[in-house]
């Protein structure tokens, strides 16, 4: 939708809920997009109420699925009891999951009370899973068939029990103990005759995720699978639910901003950022910030051992800024690189010989670069300026490349290692890896920088 | 599939490769999963061509699709040229056009040859769509249908030409003059009576993609759209193709890994990370490296401005890597947040102001965390070691501490704003933010720091 289709769809609803009469608002939020209504609830949160009260619990669930966090607690908290027992129980099951997930405990347990008692129990078994994994994703709206029945019993049983489930796209083959055989596209069913029955048309081949698959198994087997939903089972190959691919659009979008935001050096969150309290926002910054901060303490303590040699040479000084942040620029891009790269399962822990060889290259050519026009920079520099780096300008420069090209190499072999590293430990490679990499670099720099100059600058200026 | 499941699979195809009998090898192949196939084709590309070749082109083509673009031109030059044309005349138009957009253009117009004429119209007509915009991801492959045709024939409509369309999950609506009307589900077909009319059974609610959007747009209207493909129309509402929810989760995966690659400080690249030629990961590289080098050789020039200082009070020097860092990642965790807010839509330029006036909080908080502990920092080291700072320590810590105070509040501040500074200027935020935000604040930090130095210790040190 354009900026004014949108503007004139905000007039309209102002319109008509200004006038207040229940039918017209009623028909008002039934010709609108569930997206358009949710759209609506962000926009006017004041009338939040009025806008899930008047439409059916169907497409109040519905537009419920799609909106913020903090939107889903204000509409549970203010509508009535019996409204918000309405709207949970018609909530998808996987959808439900993922709501709850969110809240204290105390707050699930007075939802969990609402629900009907299958619900409740759908729910609760959901919960039991580990959290990211695919269990928590899945629903148990599915359709199931048999291998026996013909595609005309399959038609008129999705004719019977479509309405509740989640999709029909693909409907699923079981055997008598529940156990999983395989998938058929409803497209199967439909261009096929009729008269076949299910295992004719069944060709054997079928993907399955395990419910206790990481999610983001799920986004890699959707993105090499070309399916609209893909079944879950257990280690006895129980069809337990399907997961859809919408969910895991979803899925992809969070994974990305919590991987963003870890490698920014901050926790992730879950709430926009414009509605996150300020206090929270502060509290999830300010962590890693101290973090960092005391392990960038050493490159003053470093520093410290090196205090006669820049008295002697107070020039070696001015290169310290450029030496540690090219060091920290090199680690942050081959860390972002890695991370990225196994976040998308390009590269795996074992493949780090592979990497290691290419970033040992990789951090020469880029030093030596950086080297040679730094060397440049210093020369052409004291040529102009004579004063500045004094007679020793030479060897200065020498000294400054040199520890460019250290600096950077040993830069890129720690911003390339440290992510894999902390894969191996079982932390999230993401957390933090660019700043952390760049202060153990700035720390490190400042090592190989002021050795470097003692031992090269020995006799002459120290 | 588990690790064991792989290895068996690898070692069967072994086994039935070197026996050679192609009747074997192609019911081999036949029984696997299309992502089984494409794995078989990355682990083993010395047998790519049999692989290939021993397929029917329709699963070959679904195959070739998911493959990385390396291995999709390894197969694309080997493979004799009757077999290149059957292949690309079978890929959907939308992954071709995925796959040529990312070929030189000789090579493309040599490709586009081979396709049958009407394939190559339609191609030619994709091609023409800017990149990343939405016409890029679609396809002229749906199935539409007249808006007074009784269900039934639909259903018949279905069964004759649903073979070649890309789903038959959505039906879509158009008039005479190939006007989009709406969009049915399949299962609302299905579970109609069957001699209802497409009239009857249309709601008139439905989300429509221009053939211009941005990719990004077509990734938050699937989230937000309980929708598994949807209509994209010219700006005269005629219904030019469709676009299906898996193209997209690509794309949400390939933006993802762009941004983190720009995020990072290196152009984004399409390749995988094991893949890419040293040379080209090396110019990819290297161009913002030096860009950034470049700009932190104003911290050498500004640290010129201070050698005066620095030589009458060494102690200063010390604390320089310790500062200018807490401005760095100050600067990118805020940058980094506000990227990655606006990748998901939660913020727009026009939320500057909101933004401004969270992120001064933030960064006085922030900062005076950071001063106070730089500042007991300092001071405690002075109680143990009295030499190292001198008799003006809790001097130098204030200092610090003030000096903490105001890079991290100015990093804050830049980190913030320039993404959205870039945004505006049409500029994309996510290229090189943080260590660019990074070289902007260390120069400047270093610019307060000296300037409060030179302000507080006047008269005592300098």
């Amino acid at each position: 939708m354009s900026l004014e289709e949108i503007l004139s769809l905000n007039d309209q609803f102002l319109e008509v809920i200004q006038r207040d009469d229940v039918l017209e608002i009623r028909e008002f939020l039934n010709d609108q997009n569930i997206s358009d209504v949710a759209e609506l609830i962000n926009e006017f949160p004041e009338y939040e109420h009025q806008i899930v009260g008047n439409m059916s619990v169907h497409r109040a669930a519905k537009v419920f699925k799609i909106l913020d966090l903090p939107a889903q607690k204000n509409i549970i908290q203010e509508l009535p009891p019996n409204k918000t027992a309405e709207l949970l129980n018609e909530l998808p099951a996987d959808d439900r999951t993922a709501f709850l997930e969110e809240l204290p405990s105390e707050v699930v347990k007075e939802l969990i009370k609402l629900l009907d008692p299958e619900e409740r129990k759908i729910t609760l078994a959901l919960l039991g899973y580990p959290e990211s994994s695919v269990g928590r994703l899945m629903t148990p709206d599915y359709i199931a068939v048999q291998i026996d029945w013909t595609l005309q019993e399959v038609l008129e049983h999705i004719r019977e029990v479509g309405k509740n489930s989640e999709t029909i796209d693909v409907i699923y083959v079981v055997n008598d103990k529940g156990e999983f055989v395989d998938d058929i596209r409803i497209r199967e069913i439909i261009l096929a005759n009729p008269d076949k029955v299910v295992g004719e048309v069944i060709d054997n081949r079928f993907i399955t995720l395990n419910v206790t698959d990481d999610q983001e198994v799920a986004n890699q087997t959707f993105k090499m699978n070309n399916r609209v939903a893909l079944p879950v089972i257990d280690d006895k190959n129980i069809l337990l639910g399907i997961v859809t691919i919408d969910d895991v659009l979803w899925v992809a979008n969070e994974e990305f901003s919590e991987d963003m935001q870890k490698i920014g050096g901050t926790e992730a969150f879950d709430e926009p950022y414009l509605e996150i309290p300020l206090m929270k926002l502060f509290k999830k910054r300010v962590v890693w910030l101290i973090v960092l901060f005391l392990g960038e303490m050493l490159t003053a303590t470093a520093m410290g051992y090196f205090e006669d040699e820049i008295a002697k040479a107070v020039v070696l000084a001015l290169f310290v800024p450029l030496i540690i942040s090219s060091g920290g620029n090199s680690g942050s891009q081959a860390s972002t690189l890695i991370i990225q790269a196994m976040a998308i399962g390009e590269i795996k822990i074992g493949d780090w010989w592979r990497i290691l060889r290419r970033e040992i290259l990789q951090g020469l050519l880029l030093g030596t670069v950086l080297a040679i026009i730094g060397f440049i920079r210093i020369v052409a520099w004291s040529s102009i300026f004579p004063e500045t780096y004094g007679v020793h300008y030479v060897m200065i420069g020498v000294v400054v490349g040199f520890s460019l090209l250290g600096v950077v190499l040993w830069g890129t072999l720690i911003g390339s290692m440290f992510p894999l590293i902390l894969k191996r430990l079982g932390a999230d490679p993401a957390v933090s890896s660019a700043p952390f990499v760049a202060t153990i670099v700035d720390v490190t720099g400042l090592v190989i920088y002021f050795s470097l100059a003692f031992m090269l600058l020995q006799g002459l200026m120290l």
